[in-house]
């Protein structure tokens, strides 16, 4: 893994917005085997749907251009990746999350929590990666 | 950012938690801008409600008195925060969090987690603290 | 605490799915408690159901084999465990899962996250592990 989740802010009956998550969370895959090396079949994510209550965001901050369509992606991954490799992570993301979900570059927000290979168990009680 | 999650119970109408979650929201908030140095317009929040089975808590570990009201404040954030930012933090959320939202200190909950400069993108694919 | 975060998919009533996860949460939990010196009372867990769509995963992955009843475990701890500490949590969590709640260890995945003692406030806004 790493272990991506994804919250937005949806009042479509949830197999509506299956339509338009499963092709964001294509896009987040695709963006981290193309920039940080992420195995093709190392595809783990959580996909949150709230209401428009749930999610809190200021629309500016940063010379941002946030709305309702706003995603945050958080990604819990191992350590050691470089920071050209993260801005790089940031880019694609964007650009495939336009490209293949029709997200807008503005509202999506990433944020990524390191760990080392010991912290990950993929099944069967064993810490592979260590 | 920080990124902030707040958790709680809750079987009210979405509509009738937001007007608790949106004080709530706004005493975390006004804490870190008072404590930690966030600024004003760097707020970022996903407020999650849950079915009473849906959070596990022990009432009194540490001598705490937990109850139903249970709140778990979850922060991601650079690191950098000095031990005596992080008490104030704490000290004032629950302060905040009583006087703006009438929930009690003894059931507030507060996790942070640390991550650096290069860890964020704001919107526009660009890692703009780094 | 260590937080702990169980993710499930399950189109049950809550109540029907509450029997189920909380045996869970107690392997979970006891795991911890035989491993990694969790005290017995230092239980804190946040229990969210899924749509089927709402979790992704592969289901072969590192010779894994994951069905739509996976589970997603994300423990936040206090660093300081050694990975010997860590391989027996992950085997003992899969053992009293499999035992307690009759999930099969090849659909538990479990992640953890480090921080410090000056992380964590069990209420009334102090730095209780500090």
């Amino acid at each position: 893994m790493p272990l991506v989740r994804i919250d937005l802010i949806s009042d479509e009956e949830s197999e509506q917005a299956d339509k338009r998550l499963g092709p964001l969370g294509d896009a987040v895959h695709q963006a981290m085997t193309e920039t940080i090396n992420v195995p093709a079949d190392d595809r783990f994510q959580i996909h949150t749907l709230h209401r428009a209550g749930g999610l809190s965001y200021h629309p500016t901050y940063l010379d941002g251009n946030r709305d309702e369509d706003i995603v945050f992606v958080t990604i819990t991954l191992r350590a050691g990746r470089t920071d050209d490799q993260k801005k790089a992570l940031y880019r694609r993301i964007t650009e495939l999350a336009a490209e293949r979900a029709g997200v807008e570059p503005r509202n999506v927000q990433i944020v990524l929590v390191e760990n080392q290979s010991i912290d990950w168990s993929f099944g069967n009680g064993i810490a592979q990666m260590a």
